[in-house]
């Protein structure tokens, strides 16, 4: 949807003629009561639910939209019942307008130019594609981590047009601990010499060892301690003894990428001896345990796909959110606009944004007289678990949607 | 100290010709009975209390040593009772002998060159420097985190030259999460480019980008969520309203280093404009939060002293302790051969080595029958209680020394 209008921002900047990338499932009704807005997290897209085809009519593989577990025909967001519409973020890179994309005013790609957007500027912009809909009131928006914030803002910004917001693994706003991971992540993208400023598209280079180290970061804050020991432990990657150095699979040339020339040079001239009979290398940089080889895939996968403009632009997002900040850092007169009606989810081992981050949401809410559902699920999974297929948060969504939200 | 024989390592390798620093309080009695050896965590060193003085007899302003709450005349661990001794281990950067040292095989710097050390060669070492100093037996072995591992390996590996052991906020073994951690911080010193394969010496750079990181993610599992909120919380860096942006504050200038060109550029040259009586800057990269202003100061001044190829080393040497896994991971069996009496101590608020980590290894000594001391403190600090002024915790160690270890 291309948007002609100016849009201004919190920060005092604005943006003309964007984009935002979106798709629906389902049929919106006649009266136009059963939409649904689904609100992403930080890496995520437009692309919720479903699968794409290929043009012989086959499923591309992977292709699963990433609430795909909940949302789709006959899900706890009943696609047969509800129209959905997840939506890219401005700022993003999954083709709404964002750092990758040429700024109509000077024709040159944005990269670092990009103004600094925020949770509100997101909901302002969402509100725009929904007027553009024909959709004056949404049945509930949804999301979860930072599209749960993005939810709890829709109540606040647009009170009369939300009929309930289901605010998953959130929080009201970021911790110091919180700030801190983002902060270490951005430094690290900042840092790499080919970040260039923000302009490396200029230099056809990528920062994606940045990326690689912003996204390791991130992963082990999306798990618990618990789900990481029990996944990988002290689990070795080649758990054989080793005789010598020459009988070792080649770890460097599976995960180390051209662009990681000191890696992969010291891969082969590193000079510590292997003992024999023992299961380890003896090396600082080859992988030993398996937690550290899942976690440099990930790195290296997020660093093919990601923009890193959009990750500090995302990440900064999260650390201005906080709406009780215009009133003396008070949560309960901040939420006491909201008119929807709520269900807040936490899950007992997220310590990214832990359940007592969601019961403050709760609090204010019930200070405020609101009607609040919340539902703390005892998944091990931590802050991952609102994206994973778990019957006991699966099952309150639904009869959530189906008790309270279904159109009559 | 200089050690002329060939010290046989873990991995097989082997290091010869090398030297240990070390420093030494109090005096060593005429049994020599009243040794207390202190084992360091990953970035300290043998200077564990006192301060310096310059020649004219002055002190030295930020000269104390690291567990000078801990350790000195009338102290906890008392040095006008004890002789206590300090050691920085090999393959650190205070000293003994380790990365930026000369291998005098070679002749070279020994850079990437430098062999891995395990917790079991420190114990190996430090075992020569009682030796040569005419300690057979040690009344305490003490230390916190990694030193806590040491001081656990000398009861197993010398288990007739310990009469205590005391380890503070450690643990039989890194989780899959501390492994992690370290790895992250070991890819973003190895993916700088200016590591150049560990041999950084020999191209005239240091890889401060990646140590800053590193430095930093430290930094964030050495506080506790509790603490850095009350510390630093969302309160912001300028917490003045700012008009435009040329009434900024220097922050790069004050913080960036010749190094970062990338971010110095940047400080200049960013495009978000600032919203006339907001908090914020709206930037991605300027500091915002007090927070991002700590950990930038505390890993710029880690990266100015440290060394990289040393920082490998020794998160390395953290994931590879494991007593039990000789024992097919039983901890119990793998702690039989101990025959010190123990103290531990452990931080409710740590959560890098939580209480649950000490109170496996208080369970495996009691399996064992040994006479075992246990002290869980409510201190808010997370793992970095182990090196502040907490008279609980200091009242602890101080009476466990006062009512056993004192030579009678």
């Amino acid at each position: 949807m291309h948007f002609a209008d100016v849009l201004p921002l919190q920060s005092g900047a604005s943006i003309r003629a964007y984009d935002l990338s979106y798709e629906t499932y389902g049929t919106l009704n006649a009266d136009r009561s059963n939409a649904v807005l689904i609100c992403h997290a930080l890496n995520a897209s437009h692309h919720v639910a479903g699968v794409y085809l290929d043009a012989q009519g086959a499923v591309l593989p992977k292709s699963e939209g990433w609430w795909d577990t909940m949302i789709g025909p006959g899900k706890p967001v009943d696609t047969d019942v509800f129209f959905v519409i997840g939506v890219n973020n401005l700022g993003s890179c999954f083709g709404s307008t964002g750092p990758m994309q040429r700024n109509p005013d000077s024709g040159e790609i944005y990269g670092a130019d990009f103004p600094v957007v925020t949770v509100q500027d997101w909901v302002q912009a969402q509100a725009r594609l929904l007027d553009a809909l024909g959709i004056t009131t949404l049945a509930a928006v949804m999301g979860g981590s930072l599209g749960g914030m993005q939810a709890l803002s829709w109540t606040l910004q647009y009170p009369e047009r939300v009929r309930h917001a289901v605010v998953v693994a959130s929080a009201p706003n970021l911790t110091a601990e919180n700030i801190a991971f983002n902060e270490v992540a951005r430094r690290a993208i900042v840092t790499d010499p080919d970040f260039h400023g923000g302009h490396y598209g200029r230099h056809g280079v990528l920062p994606q060892r940045g990326l690689r180290i912003a996204r390791m970061i991130g992963h082990i804050t999306y798990l618990s301690d618990d789900v990481m020991n029990e996944k990988f432990g002290r689990q070795l990657k080649a758990p054989t003894l080793v005789a010598s150095r020459t009988t070792l699979p080649p770890e460097g040339a599976l995960r180390l990428r051209p662009g990681e020339a000191g890696s992969a040079a010291l891969a082969g001239e590193e000079g510590a001896s292997t003992h024999v009979g023992s299961p380890f290398k003896y090396s600082t940089q080859e992988v030993e345990f398996q937690i550290e080889s899942y976690l440099r895939y990930q790195g290296d996968k997020f660093s093919e796909y990601f923009d890193a403009n959009t990750y500090l632009l995302i990440t900064r997002a999260l650390d201005y959110f906080d709406p009780a900040s215009e009133h003396g850092g008070k949560l309960t007169p901040a939420l006491a606009r909201a008119r929807a009606k709520f269900l807040l989810v936490s899950f007992k081992t997220d310590w990214r944004f832990s359940p007592a981050r969601s019961r403050e949401i709760v609090k204010a809410l019930l200070d405020n007289q609101r009607d609040v559902s919340y539902a703390e699920i005892d998944a091990p999974h931590g802050h991952d678990a609102f994206l994973l297929d778990d019957p006991r948060y699966l099952g309150v969504v639904r009869s959530y949607f189906e008790s309270k939200v279904t159109p009559c």
